[in-house]
């Protein structure tokens, strides 16, 4: 699986960290805004032995059709801020390669770009990619469904410096239709990101927890999404929809399930 | 909802104090092995106010055939021993009452039993019968199937007196096929009773996790239950088996749902 | 140590099981407002084998002086609310009886009057008299001097009707010099009680965690209080100033520490 | 205050990035084994504006004495091996210059090393020189002196990848005179480090946390060292040593507390 990343922030930086070292993967190119760093190697850059590409493009010396032409690819990844669509979404639909995008928050007008792109290609957008957290709120939903009647608060922990609520829990509170008052905002230190998802039951409380360690679990998730959305059908996904088949049950008959117990 | 109770120790008495404040449920009588108590009513001695009859028979007095001719039930709930089975559970087969059974460990003779009685009736075993604990175990179970190659320990706590390893730290190890050496064992003062599922990414952590209040917990967990089982055909089920359906997510179009969004 | 206990609601009764329990302490008597349970036995009452007399009275049958008189003790101990103090103080301050007291909040004349009679006896007055918070609030006012550039914050959760706001998370704030915005209030299910205060280090974090599992750890608090305060001069006294001491560390000179280490 | 540092493996590097970004100390050089890096600077190595000078030199090119005359420094900080102390050890005793080492282990011989050293300088010997974990193992000695009766518990989580029981995990064993039997050993993933005390009480449970965010924690534990070091009289200390005094309460009178509270 080839792969082009738009953006190398300090999250650009992580995920690209992760792809080199991945065996699923081969890093052909990042393009960027700045000239900084142009035509460097990301691999010497980072100190990563590898002999993947991945060479270093300001987006002003090649269009993303020039680019992929020059370099192809299966996948593009964009750890870039919005405009990044700009860029290479018509590209990528054109040659049906898969977009992975992580960007934060898209405009009405983003959307229904990603939304006619879809029908070309298969595109994900999650603004939140790692595993963890999207396995914790499909699961925080089921749980929801199973007990109703339980109270749901959310607790999340950053750095000091980190405004007000995290969207990531905001996203948590919508999927599971809480107000704003139920997540309780801590912020302190150098706390990386804290994400639990509490259920008060009467006599028992049940706690979903993630903990980040650091931004390289974007690149874990990335690999987790290219790898599932090159088997899809054209369309708009979310990492939701790439997890949801993990949690289809086996109805293995009862009695068997005892037999071998 | 009609319910008689076999058993009336610690827990015994904590599952009928849930099941006298329960809307959904009328307990009709308990019966357990010791005569004391006898011909009390559960009320009057938990200090619930409720019209539930409730009267506390010794197994001597009735057999089941007779006591639920006198006082029919829709479930038999089971929170005595190994042997309790044997008072109850033909009558229950006979006129197709539901039977809840937590009792922890049965021999092989009574698992066939159970089995047996399960073609005339619904039968739910489960040593566990906590709505939290079981929603774990399916949910830890996903999330390996999603990471695969993650770490997964279990950390359980439990007062100092408690023997080593947990039954059910013992089951969530099984369901996940770990070693009993990543179940780290904590005792230590009145803890009453905490498990958690570890999951070890390289960049993030999951915890799952559920702490014990008191053991009305079970209550619930009988509620949720008998509730279901009684839409059930007859067979023989698991908490698992009850839970399975709400892991059935939805398959909406995931344009429609950015739409919405 | 001969005890007598005011107040027999839902905490009094957890601190009488400890106390009747407990080598250390014989229990004379109790006293309530309510004439009901009167003349009663609370080892009966509560189910507890003792030879400890423990006999349940109503105010209105003695004064404190005649019941003093009839069943001397050493120490009383008040769990009943604000006006309790009226009944028993003089006559503990005129025997030279110690009195632990537990209630919430007094008003300012009453806080005069405790003054008043800590001049002829030995007083102590906490809110919140576990041993685990109050070595919680010691143990983080001295971390805060050791790094006053952490970030402090609090983290508080109970049962769902708890109304905003723990007294024993505020008096935490208090005592660090916080704001209320940094109390965290977790509100869900049946939680009895958990108090965290977290320090944010740029790059670690410190968590002081306290987590009740039932009222009768304030019994153990009695106990401590009551021990410690026999030995003390008249005067008033909070848990904290009876912990104090526990904090003075040995200055053996390193050379010897490390010779045997 | 000046300093010099020994030793740039990972944990190095992170301390000096510390050192460099505190407005307290200007670092003057590096020195280490290898002879890689070899006059490169410090600040521009690891992309940190700063006009300290920190060059870095193989011990092969100068002895600890000649770059301590062409550039004085008032602490020298050792995270190199046990071996570092004979390049450096005699040059900073007889210049009278402190000493904050954090290696792991040293042999006997180089303890007594150590303590002739301190004879003629101040020097710090600190395996984990981490403000939160050394205050952690002093309060947790004055809780077990408060609650003789809890039972104790250390839980210590790390990556997948590290053996079996952190140094530190067997410290505060030690330091609380714990079996290794109570320390609960979890390995999973990326974990950085996470170590935990549990107290059990009866009917409360009191848990420290240290939870490590990254090396860096080091870096602010050294300045803490050489600050509070440099006040002190020759000798051989621990961080505990230098911690103690913080935690010498006042003994205000406690009517006067109450007054204003």
């Amino acid at each position: 699986m080839k792969t082009g990343l738009i953006g190398f922030g300090k999250t650009g930086k992580a995920v690209a960290s992760v792809l080199l070292q991945s065996q699923e993967t081969k890093l052909q190119w990042v393009v960027r805004r700045s000239h900084s760093l142009e035509h460097r190697s990301v691999p010497e850059f980072l100190g990563i032995e590898s002999k993947e590409p991945g060479l270093i493009y300001s987006k002003d010396e090649y269009t993303a059709a020039d680019l992929i032409r020059r370099m192809p690819v299966d996948v593009i990844i964009d750890f870039s801020s919005e405009d990044g669509l700009e860029y290479y979404g018509q590209a990528a639909a054109d040659e049906g390669i898969a977009v992975v995008s992580a960007i934060s928050a898209y405009h009405q007008d983003k959307i229904e770009l990603l939304q006619r792109l879809s029908e070309k290609t298969r595109v994900l957008w999650s603004p939140n990619i790692t595993i963890g957290i999207n396995f914790l709120i499909i699961a925080a939903k089921i749980l929801k469904k199973i007990a109703p009647y339980t109270d749901i608060e959310v607790i999340e922990e950053h750095f000091k410096a980190k405004p007000e609520i995290s969207g990531t829990a905001k996203k948590i509170a919508q999927a599971l239709t809480l107000e704003e008052e139920n997540i309780k905002v801590v912020r302190a230190g150098g706390i990386i990101g804290v994400h639990e998802i509490l259920f008060g039951f009467p006599y028992q409380t049940v706690r979903l927890r993630h903990e980040s360690i650091s931004r390289e679990a974007f690149g874990n998730g990335v690999l987790f999404a290219a790898r599932h959305l090159l088997d899809k059908p054209n369309g708009l996904y979310t990492m939701e929809d790439l997890l949801t088949p993990y949690f289809q049950l086996d109805a293995t008959l009862p009695e068997r399930r005892l037999d071998t117990a």
